[in-house]
């Protein structure tokens, strides 16, 4: 069966022909020489290596998985090599600081290439994604002579990094943590505790690990305020940067999970670890959250990648096996991407894929463009606009991918439960997405509770109305049929924010929240679909340009009429959810 | 945590309450004895043997596996002990015809012991399940000579049975099927060829293992009609009814699967094996379908076994859990069931659980009715109604217990992906329902393409009528408030169908078929909600009352809903889905 094929044409589309990317990244200081041209020829590279090198370690690590033995981790067979000829290809780096050593390449670059790896290998791209997260921490928050000595190891990718969140008792409310860091009086601190499900705890591909590890400081406060954030390496670091000895940074544990079996997820033993603080004492869930805000783009676009692998895998699948008689009298046996309902399955993939794709282009730009911006304001309004997103991009591709999984699996039938077929890993794999940097609910009431109060209230309306300008302007060449029923879907969603708004209180916010956020990310889909339709009508004759023009009709008619029934539902509020007593359930 | 509970109170409930049981078996020759007060005590013993004995196995069973030496299946640890403890205790014989020694119980005891045993472990649940599915075809279609020397042993549960069906090319489309069966001279046939996909093909519990093989007569036509059915027995067995020689039955393999480990899934080799003809030559199919019927009842209701213990299980640790505070500004840590979109996603399951279990019930009912009604009419039509819900109470069952056991497992977050605490394990294992014994897809298609046409295309508006009969009724007690949106939704339903009607054609009911049976199931389950409501306001007193109360509210508002953009999404036909060419999917 057909593996995976980067979508590069796709990519081509998107920035030539949907975004003018070339004109942002002329406005960009740093970014003037960046262009489509090189873009798509870095990622053209990109997907050869993921769809090479990686994609053929990915069924053979979920079947050998990950040991721990005498404290040591192995990752299955291939993957530490695979990992070294990453590195040295100038993959971790792609995005990172020039300062550092990093190429300084756009974001929309990075989550490209973050949805080829997830694709390919999920287990593979934690590690470079997770060392991500944690240099933009340090370098956003540590100290100058904690970034000199660790990020440009890390951005180059010899040194990986890891993000100690979760305790048995702490996930989402991280206030009831107990790792406690001890001042040695050097400036350093002895960290002592346990964390779960640290993802990227270790690996067998040399270098150091870099654990970033939320504590509490003696007499530090109850609550979140009490956390700080520290710097823990597997092996102390020489003045000269060579590796000195182990640190008391353990992998107590390796977790036995549903699916990412070639990811180490550990159980990590701090004991009197040596440490340094990065950020202010107290402020360590604020320097935490430069960190989660980029994983949770980053696993917003690992559902967006498994969805893309799957569908591609259900396609191949769907045109090669043959069953039944055509719906239209052809005698069978027929290849079953004929049927009408294994075409809904595929184009239901296809439809959240293409458009997650673009809204992920439309949410980078305005990363580079908030980092980037000669205008304040602009910088600014750009940045509100990504942590309007954030939650949306990370719940609802994750779910939305999931559910991609499960259909591309479908297709398959009986071939789709048995593990040779790789589609039931797909499925295993995308559900930790949904889990993961904060579940799907958490990002929900994220978006409703805090998202929605930016700007004193007034962000949801400035990125409706900029929605609203682009279907005006799509109008002509989109056409009726198409816009008409996003602009009510969007007139729906802005409906169900006033709503929220007038009737206020975290009770209602609670209810209201996963409907709210599916009803705002259709929307949003369907403001991608309009966009892509309207520049699909220049090209008629380019493949993807005429896919393009049917997916947006099947989007806009088979799956936005979902808006429907979620305003119908948030309309009746809190109380339904309310009335049962805890212990009536 | 807590473990699982059977759902007597639950049960009792829908005898009493909701059904009239007891008048209707009154009504029903050889059940007269039969009430709820006996039938409530009966099922409260199987819960015990539920949770007590196949519950403790479930999660052991599942990292174990099955295994395979020298051809020889050995299942995990206890689960033949348990089996045959099983067996011994007349649980395999409760609805088997008495003429065989069965104990004669309606099909309701039958269903809603198939739930418990799908709660408590689903892998174990097959083998009787398929033994049952087996003992139908042959008591239906079998000669008197097989009925004797087979069903007496298959109905105690002595041998069990399986059902072999697919082969490599040949899934959906049996048509395809390539197995042989060459005329022995002596009444016997030698059949040769491979299936896969074999649940329960063998195992190690002793006794015989009776396989139903699809297989083609020498010069059959090519196709379905050229399709007999045969009894292949893993030992031959003598006159006296004792085991004689192996057969040509072997297992070849073990199919490696996502889930359902406990139970061994079989390539299955016959090799000249010795099998003698049920039913007519070219029947085969009808035969089989004899034995898919009962299965397909039995695998919907699989989704709601999965879903209810997980439910349960979520339920637990949400009372449990301690994380933030509470939305109503109750200080923190607070259990999560607290917090609303917690809430959302337990009573989502528990909204499904509770009106599905009526359902089944309910159809359990008709077919009793139609098995033993002294009226020929009540009975053919009660058989027609069974045909209708039949593909609706499978995919619908399953597509919701596998999002139920999905949502469970968010409710725990991250130790929702860890193997130890069995969420996950549901989820791997509530897949297989969604495609074994004909995929989701194909009960849509086999609802809006064959029984939406039965009885001239009278029959869905004859089960509309008993809705709208219910509802009517129900008004005074359960109001308008709960009443008039599944009215509404009914009335979604009937212009959907009336649409289907007169657009006719193979093409356009492919293209609506899975949104429309999930549109059906949804009206089905308000139907039921309205009349649980309607029978817990008669003694609001009692906790599963209340309960009822406030559930039927919460799928009025929150649940049903998904109705209004079903209607749209169908209301838009065909064309979007068929438009694209197969090459640029």
């Amino acid at each position: 069966m057909a593996t995976y094929t980067a979508p590069v044409d796709d990519i081509g589309f998107l920035l030539t022909r949907v975004f003018d990317f070339d004109a942002t990244m002329a406005g960009l200081p740093g970014f003037e020489e960046v262009n489509a041209e090189l873009a798509v020829s870095v990622l053209e590279e990109a997907g050869k290596f993921a769809a090479g090198v990686l994609e053929p370690l990915n069924r053979p690590g979920d079947e050998e998985g990950c040991t721990l033995e005498n404290g040591l981790v192995t990752t299955p067979k291939g993957v530490a090599d695979a990992y070294r000829a990453f590195a040295d290809a100038g993959w971790c780096s792609l995005s990172g600081n020039p300062e550092y050593g990093g190429q300084g390449l756009p974001r929309v670059l990075q989550i490209l290439l973050d949805e080829m790896l997830s694709s390919a290998n999920l287990s593979f791209g934690l590690f470079p994604g997770l060392t991500r997260g944690a240099v933009e921490a340090i370098g956003h928050h540590a100290s100058a002579e904690l970034k000199a000595t660790y990020l440009p190891k890390m951005i180059s990718g010899e040194w990986t990094g890891a993000m100690a969140l979760t305790e048995a008792s702490a996930g989402t409310d991280l206030g009831l943590l107990n790792t406690r860091a001890v001042p040695n009086g050097d400036g350093s601190y002895a960290i002592t505790g346990t964390k779960i499900f640290i993802s990227s705890g270790d690996q067998d591909f040399g270098g150091n690990v870099i654990h970033l590890v939320l504590a509490r400081l003696p007499d530090a406060p109850k609550g979140v305020k009490g956390i700080s954030l520290f710097l823990a390496p597997k092996f102390l670091v020489h003045a000269d940067g060579s590796l000195g000895a182990r640190n008391g940074v353990n992998v107590g544990a390796l977790e036995h999970k549903m699916g990412i079996h070639a990811q180490p997820t550990c159980v990590m033993n701090y004991d009197g670890a040596t440490g340094w603080l990065v950020g202010e004492p107290g402020r360590g869930l604020n320097a935490m959250f430069t960190m989660m805000n980029a994983e949770r783009l980053f696993v917003g676009i690992q559902g967006l990648g498994i969805a893309e692998a799957a569908n591609q895998k259900a396609v191949a699948y769907a045109r090669e096996r043959l069953q039944g008689h055509g719906a239209d009298g052809t005698p069978g046996p027929v290849a079953i991407i004929n049927h009408p309902d294994v075409r809904k399955m595929l184009l239901t993939g296809r439809a959240f894929a293409d458009a997650a794709r673009a809204l992920a282009v439309w949410t980078a730009l305005q990363m580079d463009i908030a980092d980037r911006h000669p205008d304040a304001t602009v910088r600014r309004e750009a940045d509100a606009l990504v942590a309007l997103l954030t939650p949306v991009v990370k719940a609802a591709f994750t779910d939305f991918g999931f559910e991609t999984a499960v259909a591309s699996q479908q297709v398959l039938g009986g071939h789709g439960y048995i593990r040779e077929w790789g589609m039931e890993q797909f499925v295993r794999d995308a559900r930790i997405a949904q889990i993961y940097e904060g579940t799907n609910g958490v990002q929900a009431l994220d978006l409703v509770g805090r998202k929605l109060g930016l700007e004193g209230g007034k962000l949801p309306q400035r990125f409706f109305d900029l929605i609203k300008a682009d279907l005006d302007a799509a109008l002509p060449s989109a056409g009726a049929a198409l816009v008409t029923p996003v602009a009510e879907a969007l007139a729906r969603l802005q409906g169900a924010t006033a709503r929220l708004a007038a009737n206020g209180g975290a009770v209602e916010a609670g209810a209201a929240a996963t409907d709210y956020l599916r009803l705002f990310a259709l929307v949003a889909l369907g403001w991608m679909w309009v966009r892509m339709a309207a520049a699909a009508t220049d090209e008629a004759a380019t493949p993807v340009a005429q896919r393009k023009a049917v997916l947006a009709r099947f989007f806009v008619e088979r799956m936005l009429p979902q808006t429907l029934g979620l305003d119908a539902a948030l309309a009746h509020g809190a109380p339904s959810l309310m009335a049962l007593h805890a212990d009536a359930f």
